[in-house]
């Protein structure tokens, strides 16, 4: 596969066409509503995302690497609890969505269709309906096949009254749907934890601070579900928190006059609370057998008797989930991604100059070829070959997109011990490595 | 990435689970119309695919991953002729598709609806409209970014006429499209020429005999297109071809009387015309500035002038080419695969033994793991773990869902020196190896 390993231009990159980026928060360069949030600004402004309509974006390259990344990250860890990938059909039939009563439950937000033969469609927001209906489809399922774990990483679509805010409040957006099916609540409470584990794991490696609120646990016996946020002031949920005791919980779940869940463990006088603004990146919901009792989805036991599934579904917010954690991270200016999404590790800038020029190009061609050289680094460098700019020029470039690592070819990197300026743009720290440092550093980035 | 390295055991997968196979081509156990084409039978009654509704159907877990192998070959040859990877919106505003009056032209084939405020979509069939006009939105491209060759690999909606034969006439189905962006004519065609060198590098590596039928070459100066079938008795296009001359054409192209353009190197008389029947799978096609021309859709030249981009388009039907494929390769009962794209490329199947059944599973599961420490069969290696049943009804299994090579574990694998007892299912071979030759036969065994 050597040919991934080309050298990548800057010049030949589709991102950032010259656009002018705003210059304060305030200062709106678009008709379109909403583009107050910085992360949709950012993104718009740099190529990231480009829109179709209200609602609607395409991802751009830069995107859509970042997108890929996440989805591999998500693939990885899906699969490491027996998650077997699968996409269903975007199109769903109206009698589908009527047997479980959410076509008028949905109502406006469901994008609705008919085709030629006037038959009518949704375009799926979500698949409940479509799984269970395939399962209940499947002959002779045994127990001893159990538990099933089937997912997807599609579009859904979602008529949003609404839409703002980019990819965060979306009316066509990725998800990750999973559908879980198992014998009986002890084994579908198994597998609620193992992927409420899962989904601690894509979390704790994004590296973005994440609260996991919890739904009704422990309250009542009936519905469990736990949601992960990202705090953003921009959030559409109020999320409770307090540092004492174990409360972490969507504010609708507090009752009306303020009073908690008993499952604060301290009076209510030591309990402090905290509110802050939350945007929902998954979830994770134990159905019971509430969509097989409806489809009729049993499997077989050992006496061959028909039995309901005990269902669960688990949701990531893919598209969400990118914006997101770049609204947390990013400053005014500057995107900055979670290291293991930015769409390209290393930006190389070689210096400007009038009769060396040449010599710094070919010598950031060949540190390309020694970094990509790593399979782990393959298609993770690009080279700023824009030669009439100067290094501050691009490097202002570099550090907007957020690429992690920057290196610089200055004048020290044409001496006989060559010295390369290297710079984390996460941290903002400058470090000057020989060629061997700088490899060895290079051994070190971990990629998706 | 160890733990995707975990054993696959064949009790657990999604995958025929117990449907009867009909036992003939006549034989119909389905409502649906058209299901008398064998490929569409083979991968529904072996779990394949599965119906949504007539002409969309879910990728389970085997199907997907055979697209997904798809989706990496292409991905691999898009990118190393520079193709930037982008994804669309399904939904296209209906002002857009107005706008190259297209809207109409489609007519009925358009899915469209309508959102809560009344505006009218269309579900994307292509995206010749979205990119141009994303493109003309961009300010100051200047010629030095050029050629721009962005790609996606979507879901596309159509809504056919006379939806059959499964993946290879559906309403909703993935594609492959490319759209490219050059300074004029001379550019555009290299491009484009470059762009069908790396087509026919994808339908090599398929390995299936396709047919590249041009469509006007070098008959006006006009229009230029080739489209890539394969030759099914189920396809929709009759193809024209001789073996004495160049003459590959879609029958369409043949003008009226049966005269052939004047492509054809020979005397009338001497051209030994076929006609058999295709269906096709990719096109290629330079579009000149039709589309840019509607959309205003510039870059600076050097004088700092507009000028209208030279375009061409380029579609793969990535489901249609998974299932023709399947269509031209399989027998009667039997998958076969593109080898590349096979789901799982190693199937081990240890003997049933009441006393020893034990000991052949861990030798199982030892060879397994064995073969998964090579990095490229990681995830390609299931256990059959079915100790119950035969070798032979295990066999029948493997052979029926197209693994392209099954390990048996039989008695002399429990010798001192064992052996081990490998069949190529799509040459039909059956060879005894060593643990050392399995292994180092296992080396050979190219992925993507």
């Amino acid at each position: 596969m050597s040919s991934y390993c080309y050298r990548r231009y800057v010049s030949r990159m589709f991102q950032n066409f010259g656009k002018l980026q705003p210059k304060s928060k305030s200062e709106r360069h678009d008709q379109e509503p909403g583009l107050s949030c910085n992360s949709h600004k950012l993104m718009l402004y740099n190529d990231i995302i480009a829109p179709s309509y209200l609602g609607g974006f395409h991802m751009l390259p830069l995107g859509l690497r970042a997108l890929e990344k996440l989805t591999r990250l998500v693939d990885y860890e899906m699969q490491a609890v027996g998650g077997q990938k699968i996409a269903m059909t975007s199109l769903a039939k109206e009698n589908v969505w009527q047997k479980s009563g959410r076509w008028e439950l949905a109502g406006a937000e469901l994008f609705t269709l008919m085709d030629r033969q006037k038959h009518k469609f949704c375009l799926g927001p979500t698949h409940e309906e479509l799984i269970t209906n395939l399962l209940s489809s499947l002959s002779a399922v045994s127990y001893k096949q159990l538990p099933i774990r089937l997912y997807q990483i599609t579009r859904k679509f979602r008529d949003e009254m609404a839409p703002k805010y980019g990819l965060l409040r979306g009316r066509e957006f990725e998800m990750k749907d999973m559908y879980t099916f198992d014998t009986n609540k002890e084994t579908a409470l198994e597998t609620y934890y193992t992927l409420c584990d899962a989904y601690d794991r894509i979390f704790d490696r994004l590296g973005v601070h994440y609260v996991k609120a919890s739904g009704a646990t422990g309250i009542i016996g009936g519905d469990l579900s736990h949601e992960y946020h990202y705090l953003v002031d921009i959030g559409q949920d109020s999320i409770l928190t307090c540092d004492r005791c174990c409360v972490k919980m969507n504010k609708e779940l507090a009752s009306e006059d303020g009073q908690l869940p008993n499952s604060c463990q301290l009076p209510a006088t030591e309990c402090e609370l905290q509110e802050r603004k939350g945007i929902e990146v998954g979830h994770t919901f134990y159905l019971g057998n509430k969509y097989s009792s409806i489809f009729e989805a049993t499997y077989k036991n050992q006496a061959g008797e028909n039995i309901e599934y005990c269902m669960g579904c688990y949701g990531l917010g893919m598209t969400r989930i990118l914006q997101a954690a770049i609204e947390v991270l990013s400053t005014e200016h500057n995107i900055r991604w979670p290291r293991l999404l930015a769409p390209h590790q290393i930006y190389i800038i070689p210096k400007k100059d009038g009769t060396r020029g040449d010599e710094y190009l070919a010598q950031a061609e060949h540190l390309s070829d020694l970094f990509t050289q790593r399979p782990q680094l393959r298609g993770e460098v690009v080279i700023d070959d824009r030669m009439t700019f100067t290094i501050g020029r691009r490097q202002i470039d570099a550090d907007r997109l957020g690429y992690p690592y920057i290196v610089i070819l200055g004048v020290k990197a044409m001496e006989s011990t060559p010295l390369y300026e290297v710079i984390d743009t996460a941290k903002g720290q400058t470090i000057f490595m020989s060629k061997e440092q700088l490899l060895t550093f290079a051994d070190t980035i971990e990629t998706i």
